[in-house]
């Protein structure tokens, strides 16, 4: 069997679905303070409808802008904690949910992240993922080892990149805030050079259900810096966000009146 | 904000629900070498229908049983790598499509499992989980540590413990099979007997959907023991996934005509 960066999503979507004009945009965004400033600059607005299951605290904003449907996605707050849903399992739950109601033609997981200084990454940067993988689901079982890394090439998205100026980077994604020594041999292995808690459940789950995917991510943290993560992450988060509005902001202009192939 | 281990699932599932007698019942099964003995046993049928969306792998049987529909749910071969998909992002995928498609009653989660001796666990035991909670979801920020550990009670079955002489006990839920320092001290905290890779996701799921949950754990390995653990659970888990057969077998036989208040 081949492994799976042998066959980027680019291959599996048909080449008609390429080439039609893309019409609807699914935004996925773990943390309400990341989604905020887009929800106010395209005037999106909550829908309230039976779209997800009733109990679920998943959040949906819908608006139109230029010829394209705009849906961001969030995991909202945990029913009992009030915090915002992060990590895999709600980002995986949320997008295939999504996927499942909405049938867009490209999501873009938008979000903060920690950035290794030593691979490039500075503060309030903004990287477009090149491909995604795990780095905390070590099975060291032949073939399952593979598995659970869940290495997967983004959507290639070359000319989104070179008309923003965007820094190129791979992405490691695990349900950590910190990064543990065996997490950091993972992140290494990667070769990564932003680390966030999302994109390699987004990517699985689009690559499953055949939706192309793009991973926007801004550095709010140094990881191999000397400032301890929480800390300099909160300090950041609204900084950062602003830096990656105005990103998305491009992007979807970017987008307007495109088809997949010409990203 | 309570924090979620004071509301336990059978709270949230109404009295009228807890009253009927229990007619589904989806069996969640990460491994198909598990779930093979039950298959056979039950004499269940795969299900080729469009109930999951076309290019997802998870595998779904199902029969009727005395008065009991008895689905085996698995997440299947991974597409390209063709190993089984374990772990906590297939695993709330799965029982979210099934608890969408299916509504059933109760969900067991059974599986194979790593045992802590010094907990007292022994290759073969099979446990029921009083509570689940994850291992390796570290975020060390206010209110969002507790986000990570997702600490959930499993539905209390305390007649199910008695008249099958389970052993009780915490499980603990990673997406690695071996443990690292941080994981053995999260593991500790959450004081668990066994670890598995997929309970706490179902769990989170489960407690999402309003629906009960069991989680019958079998014992592969001694994590705290001196045998390589891949290699343990390799060599175990033929003999062992007989042991939880016997165990799911009479779980169902005890369930069938009751309702969930008599579990």
């Amino acid at each position: 069997m081949a492994p799976q960066d042998d066959q980027p999503i680019d291959a599996a979507i048909d080449s008609e679905a390429q080439r039609k004009p893309i019409s609807t945009i699914v935004i996925f965004i773990a943390m309400h303070t990341e989604a905020l400033p887009l929800v106010n600059r395209f005037q999106l607005k909550e829908e309230h409808d039976s779209l997800f299951p009733k109990g679920v605290p998943w959040v949906r904003y819908h608006g139109i802008y230029k010829d394209l449907h705009i849906y961001i996605v969030q995991p909202g707050k945990d029913p009992a904690l009030g915090v915002d849903s992060v990590g895999t399992v709600s980002a995986s739950l949320v997008t295939y949910a999504t996927i499942q109601a909405l049938k867009p033609d490209l999501i873009i997981n938008a979000g903060t992240a920690g950035g290794f200084k030593a691979k490039g990454a500075g503060i309030g940067d903004v990287f477009l993922a090149s491909e995604v993988a795990f780095h905390d689901r070590r099975i060291p079982i032949p073939v399952f080892d593979l598995y659970g890394v869940g290495l997967r090439q983004a959507f290639s998205a070359s000319n989104i990149l070179k008309e923003l100026n965007l820094k190129l980077g791979k992405l490691s994604t695990g349900d950590s805030l910190d990064m543990s020594p065996q997490d950091e041999a993972s992140i290494t292995a990667n070769d990564a050079t932003v680390k966030d808690m999302e994109g390699a459940a987004v990517a699985y789950v689009a690559e499953l259900l055949k939706v192309p995917a793009i991973f926007l991510k801004a550095v709010t943290d140094i990881v191999d810096g000397d400032k301890p993560t929480a800390e300099e992450f909160l300090q950041n988060l609204a900084a950062v966000t602003a830096a990656l509005d105005e990103t998305v902001a491009k992007t979807i202009d970017f987008i307007s009146g495109k088809c997949l192939l010409e990203l």
